[in-house]
């Protein structure tokens, strides 16, 4: 039997079950399939078409970036260090009733999908309008996506007319579903405060009925609590599940302002969540009880966010910010430990989103989402735990090679 | 009149007073004095025997890093996400013991030179033990620092008699003045918890007398705040100002647990702090009140601690991480803007540290500490706003190029 790939002689972090490190450790992959890992030495003598060397490198899943907005890229800095409101009224929404358009949507989509690939990004979940663009600026870009047409009460960029919103969001669902194998079509609801309850009843049951994850931005703010609160002094969790929404296949986006009963009810429910902390941070948001979520085994992945928020896709950086954050915030160094915080960018990321299944992990029968990540640069020496090193010392600029579904989309730091 | 370096046609941060940008801006070195900088077309036909074509970079001061353990670097993830106690008594100390010698201290010094000038540093402030070999180590390497021999009340490395601690400093102090024009070596008092009130006392007036700067750990964590209070039911500040510490030529370094009193009784002495942002976080040690120490003009520069407990020296990544910690911490995504940050990582780095006279900013007669910035990547495009983007978006790997003194130290990403 001929394989495609062997990448050979790297420290191998499979992210699979009880984390398990392999020294000298190699992978073949074939078809996009992941077909064997372990050690190198069980590798001699099979015959594979292409042998890449990952001496002085870690071989480990690409990472799953769980919320992002594509196209905002385009206003990355734009407008930094201002309120919320200011920032929003004065200088977002106006910004993109202006510059968003189909081919800005494209543009700018595709120069994101460069930047995660660039920093060892293989999977992200998106949302956005005119999404149809973004979805074919990923399928040329290769690397894997969830991705959601916008769903929100308001005239929005592509749907002038809010009535036809769930519909728009249905026949994007249906173009895409099972076209294209690396693009899993979802719905994007905005969230409670910019979708009415008829709008998100109708909206998770078209999820339900097309079988595809449902995202909605949940309790981000203060003031957003305080808003749904005047419709019935329910909790946005309490609120989203007496309008049942929360499932197994609902991704909770930011989930900051929540307490010990939400907690139970995201629990009970199945959902998971999405954990934005630079961005959560950046626009003063406030710091989300994610190690109290990891506690319940409640699916938690790692999002940058759109680039207006963050500013970049940098989930490397991301881990090292979350890891520290919590810490912080609880006055508890224990608490997000690397191994808890790389689960958090790789497989426990792919459950969030309902890819655990296919990626998220180096494990046979997994599609081949694989990076190389450089150790020999002097912030990387010495390596005492290789996942303290990757959270804590790591950077993107260390992604040196990048396989998403058993392609090479990047070779010595550079797309290819 | 021939001049050594003329760098041409980059986008010029210079962080001289009113914080202009020069959009085609060139900066004129000879001697490791910057003679002129201005309108790149204000220097056409002046002769340069080396001429640095800066095109799609920005040019700018290179950064400060105010605190700083180098040797630390040979423990650099040997033990994360512990208790403090735990961290320091089983790991830290037991390693320090065991590894920490002259020629470690040295090789890891070295390293971590070599780390900070690759992510753009052209100054560092450090204080460890064996610093006679840190300083031996700065000066083959090329940065900038001031440097200080630990005083502690404990058998220390290369200081087994506690008795000998500060008369150890002192010669440093002596053996380095004014032999090195990069190198300004200083005191390095531990803390309040680890040195007897006549420690401190004898160290500040060693200071004093020798005309250096006096570094100091203050009010760290919660358990040291009620250690200090024990003594006589004082702030840690009211302490130290009761024993004369404080004054123009103290920095205090974390100042995280200090209330208004505090703040202004620094403000009063006209000391500096040094903020470790990353440091604290992992450590779980508490946020610093920044915002309010430089809204009281007290001169505030960015450090990395040691990177046992950070785990890097990336002063771009702490950029990040500092502009968006206080806005959590705060609630107020107004603080920390952009161009404060920026400030923090450089002149006001450079003010806290003594040395705003010689670096930190690109001004006419100030030493030539530059790095140009690759702003070509996709992280980095598109810039509405070029401080935004060097906080928000740029990586420490976008450095591309590094003067210290007028001699080029990188080029290429790679150490000359």
């Amino acid at each position: 039997m001929e394989y495609d790939y062997l990448i050979d002689n790297g420290l191998l972090i499979t992210m699979e079950k009880g984390l398990p490190i392999i020294e000298e450790g190699s992978v073949l992959v074939k078809d996009g399939v992941i077909e064997a890992c372990g050690q190198t030495n069980e590798f001699v003598g099979v015959n594979a078409k292409n042998h890449i060397i990952a001496d002085k490198k870690i071989i480990m899943p690409g990472l799953i970036n769980c919320h992002t907005h594509l196209p905002m890229s385009m206003f990355r800095g734009l407008a930094d260090d201002l309120p919320l409101d200011v920032w929003l009224n004065e200088h977002i929404f106006p910004a993109e009733a202006e510059q968003v358009n189909p081919e800005s949507v494209k543009k700018w989509s595709r120069h994101s999908c460069q930047e995660m690939l660039l920093s060892g990004t293989t999977t992200c979940c998106d949302g956005y309008f005119h999404e149809d663009n973004v979805a074919r600026a990923i399928i040329e870009s290769g690397i894997r996506a969830v991705t959601g047409q916008g769903v929100i009460d308001f005239p929005a960029p592509g749907v002038p007319d809010p009535k036809k919103n769930i519909q728009t969001a249905i026949e994007f669902v249906k173009h895409y579903k099972d076209e294209f194998p690396l693009l899993s079509p979802s719905i994007f609801c905005h969230s409670p405060y910019t979708c009415s309850k008829e709008t998100l009843k109708a909206a998770k049951k078209a999820a339900i009925d097309l079988d595809v994850l449902f995202q909605v931005h949940v309790a981000e703010t203060q003031n957003e609590v305080k808003m749904i609160q005047k419709l019935g002094n329910m909790s946005i969790v309490e609120y989203l599940e007496s309008l049942e929404i929360l499932d197994e296949k609902t991704l909770m986006v930011h989930s900051v302002w929540i307490d010990d009963k939400d907690i139970s009810i995201i629990q009970k429910c199945g959902a998971s969540v999405a954990h934005c902390p630079e961005s959560n941070m950046k626009l003063a948001s406030g710091v989300a009880p994610i190690p109290k979520l990891i506690g319940k085994n409640i699916p938690v992945g790692l999002g940058t966010d759109g680039c207006a928020s963050n500013n970049d896709h940098d989930l490397f950086a991301e881990m090292d910010t979350v890891a520290k954050l919590h810490k912080v915030a609880l006055l508890d160094p224990c608490v997000m430990d690397a191994r808890t915080t790389l689960k958090m960018a790789t497989i426990q990321g792919a459950k969030a989103i309902g890819l655990d299944k296919v990626t998220g992990s180096i494990e046979k029968g997994k599609r081949a989402d694989i990076i190389l990540v450089d150790i020999q640069k002097p912030h990387m020496v010495p390596m005492y735990d290789p996942y303290s090193s990757l959270v804590y010392s790591a950077k993107s600029s260390d992604v040196n090679w990048v396989m998403v579904d058993g392609r090479i989309l990047v070779q010595d730091q550079r797309i290819l």
